[in-house]
């Protein structure tokens, strides 16, 4: 971390659509850091992204006063550290922070392969995963319980991890195709009222993409991945 | 935490022959916590496991005061993070902590399961997965360069979360069938030497399984699991 009066370089490699990136986003948004964010072709991509992130290759990368962290939730662990003073996102007690990582480590796992397999799979979408989906979000709006947000009264590491997924899941399911036929609404009502509170905070508005651009983009991209498989 | 003078009651729920379990044993001795192991029978779980880690069924499960920490990376963070006077397992820097990070993930995501499909899955361990574990262990190989251990020198998160799995990696290749031809010797002549100076360590050979048992075991899981592919 720079010294007082030094001049702190925050970049943020990213793409415009991506859940990862936008966790990222968040997180800097609620610590009010300053940064740059850089978009990537991804068919095309940068020397700064592959050399910073060898390994992946992947976005979202955080090049922090030219040092790179990659892993989007790795990333939003290392703003919450580095930017301390600030909205805390993850608890300070050693207990609740294992919880929290659980959770995190949940949605890691299970949230974004199952919405893969449900809407990208051909196949594969009726059965075992739309079931293993909903289990999931089920557990997860019975964590929500009557809390504002899992962080209690504002964001917190859950919030900041997996409202991106949820936003993702709500534009396939209500603009691309229903597979969940209105399961949403009927058996995650928190969870529904949750992703409209953090849509509201200025944190997560000012830099949400466009929800019609969001729209078009993942209708081409279904298609597209739909098609590679016919 | 217990304040001074409570009793602390620390039990892990455990299999003998789980790398999993095994990285919070090898915390846990590290740190010298005392604690209790309650082995499972993982064809006839406990209530107790069923109880404490209902999301996932699975062990290690770390009970502190009774209160249960899931996922075995999580688990070492805590056990890190609650015990914090004795051999620190993470980095103080948040930079270098979220490189340690990386490393795990990396492990985590990478490791695992390209040496399940190496070993335990028909007919695609000769092209695609075995070459993704050789690539990651060449990594993980770089990464540790000319140091005792990942931590420097001693244990740290990356030592305690990577030996459990090149060790059973190891126990496969030498004891059970030759995928990689002798390519650790070979190609990973620094993790070999890395993975020896970790069993000679206390808080790792006092929990090791016993490596003749361990072997008998995987060769019998691996026969049951092909036999159920034929």
């Amino acid at each position: 971390m720079a010294r007082e009066g030094e001049e702190e370089e925050v970049v943020l490699l990213s793409f415009w659509s991506s859940p990862f990136a936008l966790r990222a986003k968040i997180a800097l948004a609620e610590k009010g850091v300053r940064h740059e964010i850089r978009e990537e072709n991804l068919s095309d991509k940068s020397h700064l992204l592959l050399r910073m992130n060898p390994v992946h290759k992947k976005i979202p990368v955080l090049i922090h006063n030219g040092k790179p962290v990659c892993e989007s939730s790795l990333i939003v662990q290392y703003i919450d550290e580095v930017w301390n003073q600030e909205s805390p996102l993850l608890p300070s007690d050693p207990y609740e922070r294992a919880q929290v990582r659980f959770w995190v480590d949940l949605v890691d796992k299970k949230v974004y392969m199952a919405a893969r397999t449900v809407w990208f799979i051909k196949g594969e979408h009726e059965d075992g995963a739309k079931e293993e989906l909903m289990e999931v979000l089920k557990l997860l709006e019975s964590e929500l319980g009557e809390k504002a947000y899992f962080g209690g009264d504002r964001l917190g590491y859950l919030d900041v991890s997996f409202f991106p997924y949820y936003l993702s899941i709500h534009q396939l399911e209500n603009t691309v195709e229903s597979r969940l036929g209105g399961e949403m609404e009927a058996n995650l009502p928190k969870l529904e009222g949750w992703m409209k509170r953090c849509m509201l905070r200025e944190s997560v508005s000012s830099v949400l993409p466009d929800l019609n651009k969001l729209s078009d983009y993942i209708r081409q991209l279904r298609k597209k991945r739909l098609d590679e498989q016919a």
